[in-house]
């Protein structure tokens, strides 16, 4: 494959992408290069908010054969970038590109090409008065910053999801992943020149200082969206003014109601918990409803432990478990508060479903929250009561995904009670605009009383 | 009037509300005091959000009542006000709470009784598999903080939004309207008590230093809105990580393209500067298409001349004034982005519809733009060009507003590119929550390959 730089001399001059500053320049030069490539993402994102769903779907698709062209290189570079990488570091694992990973990212490329245009969409429309319409219509978001640790696999996504709704984009890349990441990028400006969209519509970033450049650029960047650990994300958070889209934490509770059907809630408990541990979605406090048959919390705890997870429970339920002779950890107050993306579950015995729901309130972190219920009062109160992104009835809170939802690719995950929140895939890249129509209407006839508003919504006559 | 101490000795005991911390407090004590009112605020929201629209309609009607009844207090109140305050400061026209304030204030409550729940609403029904149902439905945000400076009309204004819409807030007024603050204050403790809801559903702080400690109660407040001058929003947006929904400026953009009509484009360009030059939907800087006839130009700057208007124009637009011997101030790079808020306007040529919109995305605030046009493959493309938050065809700027937008009252105007943007009525007072139900699925079954999704939407069948 040969690089962007030698088949689009033209339009790639301008693109710094992949550029690894020298020691030796300094922050403030590396920062004035990180806002002038900002801008010209800024400029480019006016091009691609104009250009026809043709334009952007046939780019999607040139990225795909593009990846497909260029197998032969994403594989070798990810095979240099693992060579490389320390095998003690967690995050090596996720490094990984191969045959399998590359069919997912083309499979998810051919169901974006398939789904409807997310521009342009008209969720109201409304005659102010004769000759006078608004009209409430989706639009990009501009310029969208992304930055994602070690997994590759998310470039070629995020991008795609960013074309599709023609937002610009700068990715930023662990350097675990730089090699993949260079050739994936190279794919990427393949198919913006074959499609002539600017090749500034897209930048990689690949320096850590870089970050901190890319937060300062507020006066072009729209929304940063942070995807790695607890740490990046809040840091993102506490470094920028840049809207942000993301969540640190996944707190998730189950609460199970004493009108619970006992066989599903260990079902979904024991799901929720052991399906994927590391998973912000997975189940990380239990809380049980005092007057739940000592049985079912044993045959629970039981199938958990059998699945190799540690409990760790108050006072009520060790004593339930003691009584039964199984020795649970003691769980403390900071219990309540971990997110421990591991084998491990905080139990607690609460006295009806406006103790869960307080717990949830005071402990969560907005999340997913479910309760296993048979009970429609108790359901209804506990899904008004909790107030998170998700808020489940008799299933695992390992359903809060994107791609379980239904929505195609995800670009992440919102606990922002401020749209977009929950799974965010393609819907989440749009705002909208109000667009207002007239004949040369005047504010000054209405104030004055001349004329008055109709406020008739458009197509309900 | 009683006040709610005496009323209410069991609900309001935990209300600091109206409090004014002593000086010789410390502003740790400060910050212990609005963050222990603002975790009651959060608690008081649960019970807000699990109440029926007919309370939340019983408190708007009672508080309506209330201010009816106590309209003598409320007007010597804001007469105390008067008399404090420094008749040379330009805030203190706006002090003024008078019967025809009343009168509107009044109106717009019985408005928002007659309003739809604006909670429950669905949009996103998704069947994901059989019995696995995925509803996205409306819901409270919380806690709401406004930050507001004089008009004490905005109280009951934004406090009856947050009712209808199941909010908690907390108010802030500014200290020149503490008296009226007080008094309209009361009459919505006594409205929350008479409809049974709890006191903590609506705090009102009254110190300056209360602000910051407010901005760092970011557990438990989901919102702030701070509605004056440009420095207060931008002081907001600096000091907190609790999401802001508002705009620092607005410098609005009206477009002369040569397809324009010469008669709609001198109203309309009249009306949008001097209907209400400090408003932030005021026009700043007109653009004029180069091709555009002199004798047009000479028009709508005579006619905005007549109406007291100082016109600053690039040197284009001053040459074709030279000519007829009509002398304007010459603009300089600062004018582009500068928002009057008076009875100036800046003047500029371009050469089309491309240079317009490159103008307005760089000295624009994405608060509303316009383009004067019967041409319309133009307007298209400046309505795709221009990503404000609201774009109008032939029609006044100063049509952006909650109630022009027939959205009943505003809570402000946002130029967010997240939701909401633009006029911010009750609709942006709400988020949504995804609700799942099931029958005990598990992630482990489709992750599996055992079961499927269907990704049916409800109701498509």
């Amino acid at each position: 494959m040969t690089s962007p730089k030698e088949t689009q001399a033209g339009s790639i001059e301008h693109n710094n992408s992949g550029l690894g500053y020298d020691d030796e320049k300094d922050k403030m030069d590396e920062r004035e290069a990180i806002l002038g490539l900002a801008a010209k993402a800024k400029n480019a994102s006016r091009m691609l908010a104009q250009s026809t769903i043709g334009v952007r779907n046939k780019t999607i698709f040139y990225f795909l054969e593009a990846l497909q062209d260029h197998k032969a290189e994403i594989l070798a570079a990810n095979k240099k970038d693992r060579d490389t990488a320390n095998p003690k570091d967690p995050l090596t694992k996720r490094l990984a590109f191969d045959d399998s990973k590359l069919a997912v990212v083309l499979d998810g490329l051919k169901a974006l090409v398939a789904m409807d245009d997310p521009l342009g969409k008209i969720d109201l429309a409304r005659e102010l008065d004769q000759d006078l319409n608004l009209y409430r219509v989706t639009c990009p978001i501009g310029v969208v910053a992304v930055i994602f640790e070690a997994r590759p696999d998310a470039l070629p996504q995020i991008a795609s999801l960013c074309i599709k709704s023609a937002n610009a984009i700068i990715l930023k890349g662990g350097k675990e992943a730089l090699e993949t990441n260079k050739v994936l990028f190279a794919c990427l400006q393949e198919a913006l020149h074959k499609a002539e969209l600017p090749a500034d519509c897209a930048h990689l970033l690949t320096t850590r200082t870089a970050v901190d450049a890319l937060l300062c650029a507020d006066k072009y960047v729209d929304l940063v969206i942070p995807r790695g650990s607890n740490s990046l994300v809040t840091y993102v958070q506490d470094n920028t003014r840049i809207p942000v889209l993301g969540h640190a934490e996944g707190i998730c509770h189950i609460y199970i109601d004493k009108s619970a059907d006992g066989e599903k809630a260990k079902r979904v408990c024991i799901d929720a918990k052991t399906n994927y541990p590391a998973a912000c979605n997975s189940l990380e406090t239990l809380l049980i409803h005092k007057d739940i048959a000592p049985g079912l919390i044993i045959d629970i705890i039981a199938g958990l432990r059998t699945r190799g997870v540690e409990v760790k429970a108050d006072p009520v339920i060790s004593a339930v478990c003691a009584a039964k002779s199984i020795s649970v950890l003691p769980a403390d107050e900071s219990d309540w508060s971990t997110e421990y993306c591991d084998l491990t579950l905080s139990i607690k015995s609460v006295d009806n479903v406006d103790e869960a729901i307080d717990h949830i309130n005071a402990y969560g972190s907005g999340h997913t929250d479910g309760i296993m219920c048979e009970n429609e009062e108790i359901w209804k109160h506990f899904f008004t009561g909790v107030n998170s992104a998700g808020v489940f009835r008799n299933a695992s809170t390992r359903f809060a995904d994107g791609f379980r939802y239904g929505f195609g690719a995800e670009v992440g995950i919102s606990t922002n009670k401020m749209h977009p929140r929950g799974p965010v895939g393609i819907e989440g890249l749009v705002t909208y605009k109000y667009k207002l129509e007239g004949i040369g209407q005047t504010v000054e006839d209405y104030a004055s009383g001349q004329k008055s508003f109709t406020h008739k919504e458009i197509g309900n006559d």
